[in-house]
């Protein structure tokens, strides 16, 4: 199997799988801290609240196997979600909207290790434009290719106001990004080939009060 | 069929529909406001990217039925759809740990019109117990069980640092709350009658990195 073709059928590997990784990443990132060296399957699913079989399953479909009597070795298995899961050299986020939310969430998320960064901030504010905000520097929305660009971003997190939301496709899609993490509560238009995850806070929590009833 | 009857059965819808049916109202909500009276099942489609078909039966999983040759009336299905997501009364929602991103969550949040309002907000930092932050008064974490009985809380945000985030999940379950939207990045183990959506950033963001590459 050459590396296009291990690359293709990782490509195939399901949506929950993939959130799966990154969770178990980040126990085993715990338990690594903690001292721990190794780690049942058993241990891991107990974590999620999902089952062994489950656990084992998906480190077989990335191709993970332990040959310990001790469980997977904890460090080693870190190293292996890695290759699927992040860019070699890490991967540049920009974050388009640059309201209290976006801040927060820049805040937030680079304060954790991660191959992910967000490198750039994009507003109309003029406030804003031209400073660092919230330890990223902020370019108007107009440069937004040309930034996009030379920061060589390749994930979108989109946080500004849902009546602009739709204007945003465009210069998103031209940029050549093939990601965004929709933050709006308005559904967009991508081309198929970009990949679009909406998180709205208001839908989630209206399905937990739903399901909470 | 007796009202019972009906609510066992709504009980039984699928996590999708309800997720789309928050969707549809919050579009719905828009279309009213530019003074559309109509809309058909192929526009609501477009709009999120699924196909008619699955809206039109969504409606009917809910008992919704357009008997118009104009499409759907937009006040009744708007009103239609509140009558299987909301509580009558609405539905007062806590949040623990009142951090950078839970108040800019909680001033987003509560500038929405929903049935869902944030009242009450919790916290062991002696800067912000007894004061209101976001707009809502923040409490000692200690007088969670007295202050989530008389705010009549039934679903929480969780914001705190992951580290104790394990800790809040007693008095979470001791004070009788049935659901919790879970922004910590750890996993937590409640009893099964409570409902747990977690809503993780980074977990997104790396699946959106994932599959754009």
């Amino acid at each position: 199997m050459t590396t296009d073709d291990a690359n293709t059928s990782l490509k195939r590997l399901p949506e929950r799988t993939i959130e799966r990784l990154s969770e178990y990443r980040r126990m085993l990132l715990e338990c690594l801290k903690q001292g721990r060296t190794h780690i049942y399957s058993h241990e891991l699913a107990s974590m999620h609240g999902i089952t062994a079989v489950q656990v084992r399953r998906d480190l077989m479909l990335i191709g993970f196997s332990s040959d310990t009597k001790k469980g997977y070795d904890v460090e080693v298995l870190i190293e292996f979600i890695g290759t699927i899961l992040d860019s070699p050299d890490g991967l540049n986020v920009g974050i388009i909207g640059m309201g209290n939310l976006a801040q927060a969430v820049t805040h937030y998320f680079n304060g954790k290790r991660s191959k992910l960064r967000i490198t750039a901030a994009f507003d109309i504010d003029p406030q804003k434009v031209g400073h660092t905000v919230a330890g990223v520097p902020c370019f108007h929305m107009e440069s937004f290719a040309e930034e996009a660009l030379k920061h060589d971003l390749r994930v979108v997190i989109l946080t500004s106001p849902s009546s602009v939301a739709p204007e945003m496709v465009e210069p998103i899609t031209q940029a050549g990004i093939r990601g965004v993490l929709n933050f709006t509560s308005t559904p967009l238009n991508f081309p198929e080939d970009v990949y679009v995850e909406d998180y709205d806070i208001i839908t989630l929590l209206e399905k937990v009060a739903y399901f909470s009833k």
